[in-house]
């Protein structure tokens, strides 16, 4: 087996402000490494792309399954490519547990900008845990930023606990919904309709205009129901069909909109200071967590309690709680 | 304002044994209690109803919002009534993070079993974080188990990591899908598919016969893709209609088997095992968070580390990397 090529800290950083994409993959691939040797390098990477740092358009999309999230980024890409912004698309999908993986890839309905010269496709990252979804494609994403694409998507998929993820890294939320009939719409739960701040009837087609609008007037009236956001936004409906690329321009306009009202306030500022806060807060739980997999003392009363508890002696929380109090403690 | 009535442990669990139902219903709140007072108690309820243990029948429900969920919850639940079953219905959904709770309550769409005699309906405790939802509605669990349930149906909501932590608390888990077109059946993720033990083709409805057989059909072929499942179950796919009460039958029958089948490998106390060594895990990362966030020395390291965050001298991950260190090296 040959030996792959191994790059220093500085030159992968080099890489990328010199714009080279392949080192930009190659410095992914050791932030997403679980190998202890890449620790460090990725580390310095970060370090460096953190001060390095452009201001990119962060945008989070969302929606269901069957609701056109790839061919919508497909088109929307094509849109900002053609206006001569630079993107790059990430995905946060840790709904495949299992086995990983859609039952038909996701690349094959990004053909028309996967190839162009700016663009930038990462697939998710595999891992078992949401968490370490979510802790690549953030770190991936200050990569992004350094390199200098204008604009970062982040797709996620699903109703779950991913979108709270996406919405936390990101500045702008956008959430795609199909032209259903009311009865489906009831489905959606409040909370996810709170997060979006652009809220898109996908798959508004020709010959389909009274369901399009049916649905956006029952989204609109959904809407008002609450309160306005904190942020003094008022979230917009829009029908777009995204295979007809119909409805563009009103999201091109919102999007300027909202991202000159968000730098006006000072939200983007302050919401990215937050949502760096949150992240510290969830990758030192996850460190403490993946050095106490490695302490032999602790592993050693660790497997003292589980057979207390195959034998039912202890509840899990109780002996979880003593584990907690004796690592606190010494 | 007048306080509120305090049990003991030991009165609380005297009540669950009796069969009665406003004490259960007070035990499941100190339980989801965030007061440091009721934490003593809640851990003495969960011991004494571990051991008190019952063998009910835990099943997952999972479907997409629109999916029939609560109407399905509603007349099996009606059934095993009727067969002299007593049931609890319990609900995972930690999709409304903001606001929490849907447009239209679900209770509305079980108003034939919720005031049945044999059955007990909990919504979902509050929390804010998914690995508190879950940790409530495991050790409300352990209580109906205690109490004597027959069944316990748990509902989830979505296509991401609640989906998971549902299978990771049931022995058997069920997806409800719709009569949709094969386009919409592409959506659906393989981790999702595999996740199942039992499919249900819901609405399937008078008059959606063709669709309905249709689906069925697709969703054999999607399944028989993939490897059999590792402890030599067939995953059935039924056609159910939840409104015309059709289908049951054959759901009841394949419970059963499964159950007989699951029994008799030794699957059903396997599976078991593993899930209480993974809630241990769980719970213990959860309870050093909470002493950490308690800590005046801790709290102390972190404030510097977050204003060195906030003006970029360090990455969230480096600063997390040193405050794990720190807390483990004391």
């Amino acid at each position: 087996v040959q030996q792959k090529k191994q790059y220093t800290a500085a030159e992968y950083i080099s890489g990328i402000l010199n714009k080279d994409r392949i080192m930009l993959s190659k410095a992914i691939t050791v932030i997403e490494s679980s190998r202890p040797e890449d620790a460090e390098t990725g580390q310095e990477i970060l370090q460096a792309c953190l001060q390095l740092q452009k201001q990119s358009r962060r945008i989070g999309i969302s929606g269901a399954p069957g609701a056109g999230k790839s061919t919508f980024i497909n088109t929307f890409g094509k849109i900002l490519l053609d206006a001569e912004k630079s993107v790059a698309v990430l995905a946060v999908d840790p709904s495949s547990t299992i086995s990983k993986g859609s039952i038909l890839g996701d690349k094959t309905r990004m053909e028309t900008i996967v190839n162009h010269p700016g663009c930038f496709v990462r697939p998710t990252a595999s891992s078992n845990a949401l968490g370490g979804v979510a802790r690549h494609t953030r770190e991936t994403m200050l990569l992004c930023e350094a390199f200098g694409f204008d604009y970062i998507l982040i797709e996620t998929v699903g109703v779950g606990q991913s979108e709270t993820m996406v919405k936390n890294m990101t500045d702008l939320f956008v959430l795609l919904l199909l032209p259903n009939s009311g009865d489906e719409l009831q489905g959606i739960k409040r909370g996810i309709m709170e997060m979006a701040d652009i809220v898109i009837i996908n798959k508004s087609d020709k010959g389909n205009e009274s369901a399009a609008k049916t649905a956006a007037a029952q989204v609109n009236l959904a809407l008002h129901l609450y309160a306005a956001t904190e942020k003094g936004w008022t979230i917009p409906v829009l029908n777009i069909s995204s295979t007809e690329k119909t409805g563009f321009d009103t999201l091109l306009d919102k999007t300027e909109a909202y991202f000159l009202a968000m730098e006006n306030s000072g939200f983007l500022k302050h919401n990215r200071q937050e949502q760096q806060l949150r992240w510290f807060d969830e990758e030192f739980v996850l460190m403490l967590k993946d050095a106490i997999q490695r302490d032999a003392a602790i592993i050693k009363i660790k497997q003292e309690l589980e057979s207390r508890i195959n034998s039912m002696q202890i509840s899990p929380s109780g002996a979880a709680k003593i584990l907690a109090e004796k690592i606190l403690k010494r």
